[in-house]
């Protein structure tokens, strides 16, 4: 692969062009963004060559969505009505069920490869995007049978030598499966946030109380509104049910508070405990 | 201070033993656990030097509660009881208007200094006391006014040359602001991690979806349910209060996504982002 265009240089894309570069010397890596200063920030971090026109999405060897969610499943179609047969598109979005479901008829359908790499910060922009993001954790894939295999055979290494696990699943399942394993956090992280907020405004010296355990939880209510809105539009059902499910247990939880039934309020606590085991040699 | 006992040889207790033989190598110190087991490993990791008996408290010159906050509320009167006049005893619990009350009317109230030092991971026992736990970290005192100043300023020379910030408050407001910026972080956390382990308890798989968001969000999940029951029992009617206004903001959030109301979703993100600026610098 010597031809590579990135259309989104934010974090996604932006860490993304790093890694692939220590993979890749010797491939020209062009940058597509909406955002005219994210493109010159890209090029002046270096982790771009240049920015790109039509005409190298048209001759790339590579091609990578790492736009919001909802914008990727209709530049994804526009991208495949005019790249090569040769040409493998790749996306990296976080909801996977809408951009499968766009090009299922598309006749360039064999050239795109469904990615969600988890992984990420709560930062974004070009300046977020840092070496070594992919390294170490899991990229799922879905209809991967769907893609010729000497087109995704390349891409899959790729991923690999860049230090990631793969995990086949379709995009249903994983759509399913997200909002419970990301989408929920980053709903409860930003409530968070935003109770605290609202109680404190008028007392900023009270976040001299905050201890990390607080910026842990709440880390997340940093994330970028737009990427997160598009996300949370695309996968609405099954973030509706995540979130109904939360609620009810909060109100489960605050009831036993309530009734001062702390034997309940211990063994709530105590079966969620084994989480420790479940999420061992996560960073 | 030369003769120190420490109640309580857990994560808290523990890691101020630790930052307790850098600051003074020549103190005695002497733990005291209700389980055997656990003082066991506070001397084979070395962090005190013996077992304490009844006459080691009377004759100490510090004496520190580092235990659930509801045991600690039984405890304090009894050791005030037995102990000289220019003994200074501390507590560390996450609560203080229980205990500042309990002693409001204790002949020895002047021998106590009530604190609350922010800081602690989501382990627990004395095999997860760590060293230099508390540098950086906030020590909130409680009612500086009604411990004598001769006894609370080498104490509070201790807490700063371990790298704390003092920062002085009422017991009331203490335990109003605290239920935001700590207690419900691990409430939400821990249903976190209930909402998502009920859901994929079948399909273990599903963790290997599992990124450093979900890691980072559900962290408070691991943490000591023992603990955290009798800091919820002590502090009910404010943890009530944020429980509550967090409930209703998740139920704020849920509707606009059922309505469909994107730019709504939006806002909600944004206007909470700026937690980036106010949490700057906490770790």
């Amino acid at each position: 692969m010597k031809d590579i265009c990135i259309i989104g240089v934010g974090l996604i894309g932006g860490s993304f062009a790093r890694d692939l570069r220590a993979q890749l010397p010797e491939a020209t890596v062009c940058g597509i963004d909406a955002s005219k200063k994210h493109l010159d920030e890209a090029l002046a971090l270096g982790f771009i060559d240049k920015a790109g026109v039509l005409e190298d999405v048209a001759k790339a060897d590579l091609v990578v969505l790492a736009i919001p969610v909802d914008v990727a499943i209709h530049v994804l179609p526009d991208v495949l009505n005019i790249i090569d047969d040769d040409t493998v598109v790749i996306d990296m979005g976080s909801t996977k069920q809408a951009i499968c479901e766009v090009v299922t008829n598309h006749p360039k359908r064999r050239n795109f490869l469904a990615c969600h790499p988890i992984a990420g910060t709560e930062f974004s922009g070009p300046s977020a995007a840092i070496t070594g993001l992919y390294e170490g954790k899991t990229n799922i894939v879905c209809e991967v049978e769907k893609t010729a295999f000497k087109l995704q055979e390349p891409v899959l290494d790729l991923f690999k030598n860049m230090g990631m696990r793969m995990r086949y699943m379709d995009p249903v399942s994983h759509d399913k499966h997200i909002a419970y394993m990301s989408h929920l956090s980053h709903i409860s992280a930003f409530m968070l946030g935003k109770t605290v907020i609202d109680k404190e405004k008028n007392e900023r010296d009270i976040f001299d109380m905050a201890g990390s355990g607080f910026a842990s939880t709440v880390r997340l209510a940093k994330s970028n509104p737009v990427t997160w809105t598009s996300i949370f539009k695309q996968n609405r059902d099954n973030v509706l049910e995540t979130l109904t499910e939360y609620i009810a247990n909060l109100n489960d939880f605050k009831s036993l508070l309530e009734a001062e039934d702390y034997t309940g309020v211990h063994n709530e606590m105590e079966n969620t405990n084994h989480i420790k085991e479940i999420l061992n040699g996560i960073k």
